[in-house]
């Protein structure tokens, strides 16, 4: 168990239930599927294949449960698990097999099942920071009035009030949401391109299959792949890091708010010590702290990963699967977590 | 000289004119005294001091020279020059003295100096995107047709054309346009708080303050300082990179394009070798994956200055000033190069 | 499943058994009890608890196997699960309970785990490099001689042979042997402080309990722990990512040889594609460049964990749990790679 | 001005002047040149050229001066600097051109320059952990005794000394010291390889102009070049982030231990506010913090920067250029401070 996120003790500090559905292997195989019954039937609607037999393959494709052992074994023979999964599909679509895939590549299935992930993704983030704006209104309501010492480069400055410090927390959050409103049509749009990303492979019918593909499935339709251009999963990490930071901000603050000798805050639930049970560690505003820390880590690594070579790139685009998750189920904890910490807030100001 | 872009023999492959003069020590000067002069035309608006005392103070800062042994010597004392650059100015201000930077903090000036320095970045940049848009185009219209064999994970796939590959280069460009477009509104904001950020140090007048000098200066007004809140700056910082990425990209194609076996472009103007006069190496195409890596390097540092703590950090808020400036000349630069790259392309497709 | 290292079909590519074996839940779990053991001996020798207590909270200890449902719920209530550990021992030990943990800190157990853990990686690396380089004298053998166009800067310089091309493959790998055994005896450290680091809670005893343990468990005694001084731990990360930087340089290399016109090398069993049966993809040399760029991502994390606020801190060293496990099992994974990548070859040089 | 190293103002606080003598042009031509005069001479015992012409050359080569207009100039053309100056120096030494850097390649100079440039870094770096650590010594001989709060988690946890904390900064210098040592033998090699790397340029006489070369330049001497295997640029870049980070770590204990409420130190020195006269920053200490992040960030280039493709790599090596040079200046900086800071403290303990 490299990761904390599945890690059956340090889960517990890690998961987040939301955030884990989202990226769930029955949900990243329902959204592969979702993709491929879509272009099954938009092959029928475009005249590919006929529309019966395009139907007949949808219907088995949305049902289909694969064979994970052989699907495991193709993604280590292949390198990506569509080729296998095709196959798979195929010998249950028997004599309809014909309309499953011919034209697609495997990167449109998994960029598409990806995007569909990400849909997921905003409309939990969106809510959350709506909710997070709400707690924080509250706390500004609780403790808003009181007195705190303003702090500048570690050092005491002049008195604040409690909402000035609340202020720094919450004002990014209504920019996280415009960012996440104005990027929606830069990330939701469906990838096909086929084996070289111009949709040759479909004809002259690409444009209609992907008409048909992206209406069905309520996303955008570029004119052509995005097989190897990266900008918008790449700035979709950056708004997810610039959330984490945000609140990352947040819980340096509180952390620094909980020493004794400062005491300018009190909550409920911290964590206890294996030698020191007078002690209530701040762990939720840590945590904070270290989830800002891992995305803007990872961040750079997505930068470097747009780099592709050519019409597809196996390196670059296989690195965006070893961190995009990653910092997707960072963001959803963070912004769980700091709920949960604005809620456990007992005090603010002057608390001793 | 620890850096490439000051360097004297380097510095003729990386820096780029345009690039260097809106950061110039010159211009940043500039910027700090049009925050100072309208801060002390705001003071005089506000009814702080006489309009009279605002504008005699004004007008003395917009033709002040520091001396920069001073400043230098002044910096190192207290960590930034604003101390001893207002001291240099109330010195040479005399009885108008109390018109200059009082209720202002020193982030004030620095920050808003900044966006003054991106704002005329974004022209620079947006007016190069559009430039290397036409290149682009233009290498379109006499190659585009030609045939080149489509590569997907570094193996020949499928036949397509020249207009496929460089569809793949242009793309992002517009994106970038409107991303530009998007994040102005957020980047483009007076920065104005005074010791704490609450504009309380200007009594109840902070906000007259604040309107007028946004209005003079042509930037946005946010209700309170963003001291401590540096999304925007980061999100800037992340265009940055989006773009030199796009720009890698398309340096690691011509790259694998030049190899001979592939032979699929050439180029005049390549650097030769000291050992190897035969070789026409890809100087510029190289150099553009070179920036790109560098910009997804420095941009994980810019997202770890996301944590500033309490009212104004200043370990976090430095570390921008080490990377940031640095990222707007790679980007400056990848651009120029880009543009000099299409325009250097002698043929493209099949070359053999 | 957020990771690809555990996740149930893209585990196929990124998995590596023995790598696995040596990071999993019941290896860490047998590393915190085989400190607690020691733990509870070595007081027993102190004299702070009756030796035959000691002794029985060991036998204990040694069996013992945790509720990791409870374990789960107690790391997200401490934010580390030893308090709880501890709690669910202390209650099997019954009246032996004051023979466990006392005096010693979470953090003793965690890193003396995680240290007892790089022991057995060390072993793993080091016997895997072996493999590597006999595996690289192999294909020396085999296709040494052979002619190949030597390239810089992906340009066709002047010709080389094979031998040449491996040598620059092979040889950091004895540079990288001789670095973990310098660093063994910086690593291979107990970590014991108690609460604040030094020992004081151990009374007088602390050096008596320290070199007990030491001696049991075949570690370094420093004079003092380790909890804030994290360079080792950094330091080790290093090298994990210096190694798979180096095979990083080979997987780039063969995915350039592999390209049809250069035509450099062949080999058996490459993926297959979804539309274009007539492809073989370079998986294998592929996934050496993604674990290069991937461990190349993670080391600054690692660098930015080394900042630890005064005895302890949570959020840096949070963040070490977040990258070194997979920044380990990518390690393993590429060395595992790397081996078959070279067994597959088929033929090296000219091969057309 | 991009850099704040170099930066007219910004340089009083990040230059040092030690640190920066290594790395100014000055230095840089003089080792460029030192390499070409040993291998001229290296070429004459070699009996590749007469010995006279081999001892006219190196004089030449000594004392030469070159033009840095054509240089710049020269790099731009090339992406480097050395065929310019090997053209100028050749139009120097006249009738003994033949006995200038033919066999050589760019990289052999710049590489074996830059291991010249490393060599005095490295002696400036160990004298300055020696002082560093005297410096800490004196620092536990004033305050050792007295008591401090531990903290661990941001939390108040148990008493300890001065001296428990003083030892956490203090104790890894030692371990520098010695990855310093232990890394010496790795990074001081010559670099000689002619344009492929296998000194097949110079015909069978690389083995003898390569040890006259080593035994001249006091380097080790490897059996080929090190073109494109970097792992010992890339470790040596790595300890000047494990130095920094442990400096961080104390800059950001000291950052705390100055604040109000905790008031656990006091220094002579503080950073002025042009807004709040009474305050007193602790510039130098934040400055640690922000270099320790500067480096953690720039480690991850250099990591990418392992993957060079082939003999040589232009894009992967340039990277090193732009980043090399500022952890160098960062870490100088850094241990500078660092030794300022401790001298600054005037108290430690209880200085309330």
């Amino acid at each position: 168990m490299t990761s904390v996120f599945d890690h059956p003790w340090l889960g517990g500090l890690f998961s987040d239930a939301q955030g884990s559905a989202i990226w769930s292997p029955e949900q990243q195989i329902s959204h592969l599927l979702t993709f491929e019954a879509a272009y099954s039937r938009a092959l029928g609607i475009a005249g590919k294949v006929p529309s019966d037999m395009a139907e007949q393959a949808a219907l088995v494709i949305e049902t289909f449960e694969p064979n994970l052992t052989d699907l495991k074994a193709g993604t280590l023979q292949d390198g990506l698990p569509i080729p296998n999964l095709v196959a798979q599909i195929r010998n249950a679509a028997g004599k309809n097999a014909a309309a499953v895939h011919h034209g697609a590549t495997s990167q449109d299935v998994i960029d598409t099942a990806l995007v569909l992930t990400l849909r997921e993704l905003t409309i939990l983030l969106d809510q959350r920071l709506v909710e997070l704006t709400a707690a924080m209104v509250d706390l500004t309501e609780r403790f808003g009035d009181r007195s705190l010492m303003g702090r500048t480069r570690m050092q005491a400055a002049l008195p604040i009030t409690v909402s000035d410090r609340i202020a720094t927390w919450m004002l990014p959050l209504d920019d996280h949401r415009v960012r996440l409103a104005q990027l929606r049509p830069r990330i939701e749009r469906l990838q096909l391109g086929g084996p070289v990303g111009n949709r040759a492979s479909m004809d002259d019918l690409g444009q209609v299959i992907a008409d048909d593909m992206a209406a069905r499935l309520g996303l955008g339709n570029p004119p052509r792949a995005w097989h190897a251009t990266r900008d918008n999963v790449v700035e979709y990490a950056g708004l997810l890091s610039l959330v984490t930071g945000t609140l990352g901000k947040m819980g340096q603050d509180v952390c620094l708010m909980t020493q004794q000798g400062i005491d300018e805050i009190t909550m409920k639930g911290g964590g206890s010590s294996s030698a020191m049970p007078h002690k209530q560690n701040p762990i939720m505003a840590e945590l904070l702290v270290t989830l800002a820390k891992f995305n803007a880590t990872q961040i750079s690594g997505m930068h470097q990963a747009l780099i592709h070579e050519q019409e597809r790139s196996g390196a670059a685009w296989v690195l965006e699967w070893m961190l995009l998750p990653q910092m997707a189920a960072a963001t959803a904890r963070s912004l769980a977590v700091a709920n949960k910490l604005c809620v456990a807030i007992t005090n603010m100001g002057n608390c001793k």
